[in-house]
């Protein structure tokens, strides 16, 4: 059977899954491996540790399915059930499996524990069952055929299933006749809002191509574009349609893959040997933290200021008192003295710094909620803009980080376009 | 119909859920809601955006449920099906619901966007349809009776659906036909691992009473504990786990419900009318973001420095060239004259410094990847010591930021025991 014509559906099964106590990242791990090889899972069911549940579940989707993952309850406690209800199911009993029986004594013996019922209670599994091997923990995988249907139980910790998951990843490999030829295309943006970019590849793209599936992942600062194809055949279609991707949103597009904003820009800096500084009044912080956070930050990121009163930004910065009487913090005036200040501080080559409104308090008829003063760019060629983003505070916060470090990547690419966001938002 | 008897299913939608790109947080979010009201959730299916699929689940769930909640698919691009889906599986049509035109017009003319065709798809729901109010997005929610089981239709933006549930969940308790009784007390915690607080509440409080369940929620930097009661009667019995529980765990426990340790150190600062400052190495701006994030943090958090680079410390902060020289960067001498200058400059009352190696490079035999430097505390009573947290970058960066924290907690409070996290942490 090809990876495309596989049916796969996932069974988890978990009180702590179900109560929302626990956010289930099993499932996602799951469907990442299986993407690897083109595979797809076409249905995933939660339900908790309820045995009359389970089996219903069990059987329904064995029916529909030509794999079912089981994923939970194959621990050593009551409410455990896994093995038990697929044994039911299939209609064969359940017995001690010669092969978990060793796996259990040595991973006791290693531990020098007892073996005792509890641990035991992890060796009985559903007669004819072929066991997959756990690496770390006790409690064995297993295989069965429900019918025409492969079932693989695995287990609910997510170290051991992630371990578990390279056997059955390539087993299931060497099963498929034709080999896998998913490719997944992912670009990063900022600036787009989800619905104004598939308005746009509507209007832009009319011709768009059937065999490159089209996706969206909308994040807080940055949106994703993902581009699926499930042959080779369709690589050339695929790579014009980035083309015109990148004809219609241009310079919004920030990079490939998992690329951050962060990690663009310090790259960016890196290619002249530049280094870059900030002010922050209502970002606090997080424009450094979003660049400190890249593996290597330190090359082109030395020093960042926190100016959150007005005093620091006087006494840190250097910004002028009568300017800050004058104008306000929240000014044109202000920020570029704290851009120019920082620059100096830091011995930089480029500066961000950002002064506004976050709120929910502090907002006036003239400087409302969300109103943000930007400053960006190197003593020769500072720029400024008003941007206004009425947002919940922590939202403000990151979407504010995030245009600053934009506007950073569009100066240092030498783009003189004005981002589409500015339309809304300048204020 | 009260709330245990009320049978709620959760439908997910979005291939983004099923390819694994997103981690689902959204039924972990919904089922904790419910809970609040005692309504537990029986059963949960992801689908990707499949018109069969989806359909095919909401008939099937609609059937066997009296509430199905169904996420996701309510936005503006192709792939946003449920609306479309629900309108067919009822037999109504589709059409403009006129609120959900009204809170697309201002909502795009607030932004000063035009009300384009992708947009106005959100407002075409299934005739009859009762529109839920979306208080952050473009997307409004909404409720249908599909025979005698009602679906509500929410979306999978967390930030959204998060604003949403608040009226779902209070719409629900009107409904529910005998009060819920049920009352969750959370505990905030830093510094104990769910397994370790497990074992310690087994051994110390053998007699829990059962009437109070408990639960743990491991996140990061905080863990959650979770105490419910189903009926006010078990509230006395609440009571005493809770000052067990006191007992046990002291002063790990930050606050209750939502507190986050930023939050919690900015409150114990405004009793007394002191600030505090930052100077960061390896953290890079997070925890002054950690502050910053907080409203009203203005109040006794004025300013923070980021110091990666030594130069930096040294210009900035005034740290000795010769103790930088001997100690290292990551040192006890080094932090505390961050410390030292970080409170000069600032003005402040309090100070965190910190300097480590985050890795995943920079790491030597003596000072591995994980080793952080901390100083805390007054020009008074500076206190200082190395930790050992060798985790993944930004993990390390996210516990080292919420040490520094809970090392003033601490100190403000007056605490002087030692945090159980020390003994595993310390260097």
């Amino acid at each position: 059977m090809s990876a495309t014509e596989l049916k796969v559906q996932l069974l988890l099964t978990g009180n702590e899954i179900m109560s929302g106590d626990t956010v289930d990242s099993n499932s996602a791990l799951i469907a990442r491996r299986l993407s690897e090889l083109a595979i797809s899972v076409h249905r995933k069911v939660t339900v908790g540790d309820d045995r009359e549940l389970l089996a219903r579940e069990m059987a329904t989707m064995a029916d529909a399915a030509d794999l079912l993952i089981v994923n939970g309850g194959l621990g050593p406690t009551i409410d455990d059930l896994t093995a038990e209800v697929l044994a039911n199911v299939t209609g064969v009993g359940i017995a001690a499996h010669p092969e978990a029986v060793t796996h259990l004594e040595q991973w006791c013996g290693r531990r020098k524990l007892p073996l005792n019922a509890a641990n035991m209670k992890q060796a009985l599994l559903p007669a004819g069952a072929k066991i997959v091997p756990n690496p770390i923990g006790s409690a064995v995988g297993f295989e069965l055929m429900v019918g025409k249907c492969r079932v693989i139980c695995t287990p609910g910790v997510p170290g051991e299933l992630a371990a578990m998951l390279d056997g059955i990843v390539a087993d299931l490999a060497r099963r498929l006749e034709r080999p896998a030829q998913r490719s997944i295309l992912r670009l990063q943006t900022f600036g787009l809002g989800e619905s104004s970019a598939q308005q746009m590849i509507s209007d832009g793209i009319p011709d768009w191509p059937p065999e490159v599936e089209l996706g969206f992942r909308a994040g807080a600062p940055q949106m994703e574009i993902k581009l699926t194809v499930d042959s080779s055949d369709a690589l050339p279609a695929r790579q014009r349609c980035r083309e015109q991707l990148e004809q219609l949103f241009g310079d919004h597009i920030i990079g490939e893959g998992d690329c951050l904003l962060g990690e663009r820009v310090l790259e960016l800096l890196r290619q002249r040997g530049a280094t870059l500084t900030t002010a922050e009044s209502c970002t606090g912080g997080l424009i450094a933290s979003m660049l400190t956070r890249i593996p290597g930050s330190s090359e082109a990121f030395h020093a960042g200021f926190v100016t959150y009163a007005n005093a620091i930004k006087q006494a840190v910065l250097g910004v002028d008192a009568a300017t800050l009487a004058s104008e306000g913090a929240v000014s044109e005036a202000v920020v570029r003295q704290m851009a120019l200040g920082a620059l100096e501080r830091a011995g930089a080559d480029y500066a961000i710094a950002v002064s506004g409104i976050a709120g929910p308090d502090g907002g006036t008829p003239e400087k409302p909620v969300g109103t943000v003063w930007l400053a960006w760019g190197s003593r020769e060629d500072l720029r400024s803009c008003c941007l206004r983003w009425p947002v919940e505070r922590t939202l403000f916060q990151t979407m504010v980080a995030a245009a600053g470090l934009d506007m950073i990547r569009r100066q240092l690419l030498g783009l003189d376009s004005e981002p589409r966001y500015f339309s809304q938002r300048r204020a």
